[in-house]
């Protein structure tokens, strides 16, 4: 255990910092069978019906045990056809990592890999799927953290929905802070966890699944604990989850619902996200950093910035001077250059990232790390 | 959220009710990535490796995000031969589950059905092995919390053992409250979760694992977020966990270690388990209520009782007059006669049993039950 350190700012893809008040709900234990949890289940599930603008005659959504992966895989499992394809369009480790899922679980695929960073096009979407009339769906991450990326949902939806193929959404790290609206957007499966904008602490995922691909995905799940189909089905039932629930989690993420409408829902919440976000860029750049992506293509939850060529600059040391300032950031995860990310959710403001600039100047004064001010941070 | 209600005491096999020492870790939020918390999760590996006294050179400790089953459902995968066959020894709900987790891996089984409440004998799993020479491994839940039955393990084991067969023991409700040795019992896989006998919070599992069989299991995973080997494997090069780990429970996971510890370790937490097991069904009969078990195979995890046959009594009025004097009980899963259980685990003591037995005292008084004491509480 760590003593006299304060806690530090998480300024990661999540987990993230939460509030007090939400650890604060943890303090107390569940019975996982008992109607009071029940109602806490059924209350979160109604909520991110509601956030996703998704009708509750036409959806439904399934909490999951685990990782955002694990909700993933078993989103996967459950909505796509055992006999269709996908396609799997990839800008990183989250695209790779659905054709991996689906590796595992025997389902054809195909990808539109654009590298580290570059964002799929629609147009590119549409020759594919007249090309291959195999493909039934089509998987998109909305957010891909590795870069920072926020890829085109919109636009990309407009075309799988013109072809008449089912939608996947990982909308892991954006959905709760960028608007999403499945009322307006022809999405048919997204998928979000509950450590990430929502703010809650890591421990479960959640699907929101069109009820018809639901039904349709009863028994073709690969395994018995990630059978989303068989979860919905006995919370249906008995309002429990199927398997023990992270109660203390379920319980934090109900409180982190409370303030997220609190702060004015998904548009106040990415207002906050993009004053942070803009803070950062500003500073960073006015600091000597540059940002891997064009302005266009920065979502406000985690930004990529490339490493000083500087040969003084070495991450573990910036990464240690920072924690030791009371801020943790992220390594970069590209293939080809070396960069750092840092984000901009959770419990956080533009007064915390004034700090973290500050930081991040000390510690390059420590390294004897010199830098030029780019020129857009003017 | 409720309001007003005093926390009820849970008495149920988990999630239970546990120390405000243990969650009052939960209320500081750690960096998943972050040496610190790669600190915690190495140290709970190991600590969980002395509890089972476990050598370090020959297991492995690996945690499993989700609830218990998920952890058996990855031990499962990794530890059995896809070419094997697989003995499953059930009374009750869990062994039927191993089954159904085997199936839906297209793993091969047999079972050997006892039905709701019978122990599996020594020399009946020594005739199976001999006739079928194709089985590789022999799955047990020690301690079957359907009907609150401790299975003969060591004979079991010594039989398993002397055919040369792998063992996989579902210790979910027993490890850490009653004495398990894998240094004198031969065991290759066991399997439990954070929120039993340890009295952490609900979250993630864990598997101690023969080195052998782990690595043998490399590639045999059907499910990628439940690859136990990859989740060793990638927790051995980095540190960290494959992917993002339920980290408040696991750093209130270290916090129940402790204490563990501090009651004088598995001995320790025994002797308390069994006292109160001891109190409740000395009161229990002394009120009228009858054990399914006899004395020789209650476990100190839960005890099931008979409903009582006066028509009065209905289990959803007395569950709700017990929850309204702040106890959470647990209804019967028998299939063949009405039943009720009651745990003995967690953050509580005979004085809690005591204010318990008034409680169903008062219960029963407010339904106007009848009952006439069991001979055996004199």
């Amino acid at each position: 255990m760590i003593e006299q350190i304060k806690e530090p700012y998480l300024l990661t893809p999540g987990p993230l910092t939460t509030s007090h008040a939400t650890k604060a709900t943890m303090l107390r234990d569940w019975g996982s069978w008992d109607d009071d949890f029940n109602s806490v289940t059924a209350d979160i599930r109604t909520q991110l019906l509601a956030m996703a603008e998704a009708a509750s005659d036409e959806y439904a959504c399934v909490p999951m045990q685990g990782s955002g992966t694990f909700a993933v895989e078993s989103a996967l499992a459950c909505a796509t056809d055992p006999s269709g394809k996908v396609l799997v369009l990839m800008n990183g480790a989250y695209g790779k990592r659905a054709a991996q899922l689906l590796d595992m679980m025997g389902r054809r695929y195909v990808t539109l890999d654009k590298g580290d960073y570059l964002p799929p096009q629609p147009q590119e979407v549409a020759a594919l799927l007249r090309q291959d009339s195999e493909i039934t769906a089509v998987f998109l991450v909305h957010c891909e953290t590795s870069s920072g990326i926020l890829n085109p949902l919109d636009v990309i939806a407009e075309v799988v929905s013109a072809h008449g193929k089912t939608l996947i959404v990982d909308a892991m790290s954006s959905f709760g802070g960028i608007p999403i609206s499945l009322a307006k957007t022809p999405i048919d499966v997204l998928i979000s966890s509950a450590n990430k904008c929502i703010e809650g602490v890591p421990g479960f995922g959640f699907v929101i699944i069109r009820q018809t691909l639901l039904a349709a995905g009863k028994g073709r799940a690969h395994s018995l604990s990630l059978d989303l189909h068989a979860q919905w089905d006995y919370m249906e039932r008995t309002g429990q989850w199927r398997f023990t629930p992270p109660t203390h989690t379920v319980v934090a993420f109900q409180a982190a619902l409370v303030q997220h409408r609190e702060e004015g829902g998904v548009p106040g919440r990415c207002a906050r996200y993009t004053r942070n976000r803009d803070a950062l860029v500003k500073g960073m750049r006015a600091l000597g950093f540059s940002t891997l992506l064009e302005d266009e293509w920065l979502s406000p939850i985690i930004t990529t910035f490339l490493s000083p060529t500087d040969p003084a600059f070495e991450f573990d040391t910036f990464y240690a001077a920072l924690k030791m300032r009371g801020f943790l950031i992220y390594p970069g995860k590209l293939t080809e250059v070396e960069s750092f990310r840092i984000g901009c959710i959770g419990q956080l403001g533009i007064t915390v990232i004034a700090l973290l600039l500050s930081a991040i100047r000390e510690a390059l004064a420590d390294m004897d790390v010199s830098l030029t001010a780019d020129p857009r941070s003017a």
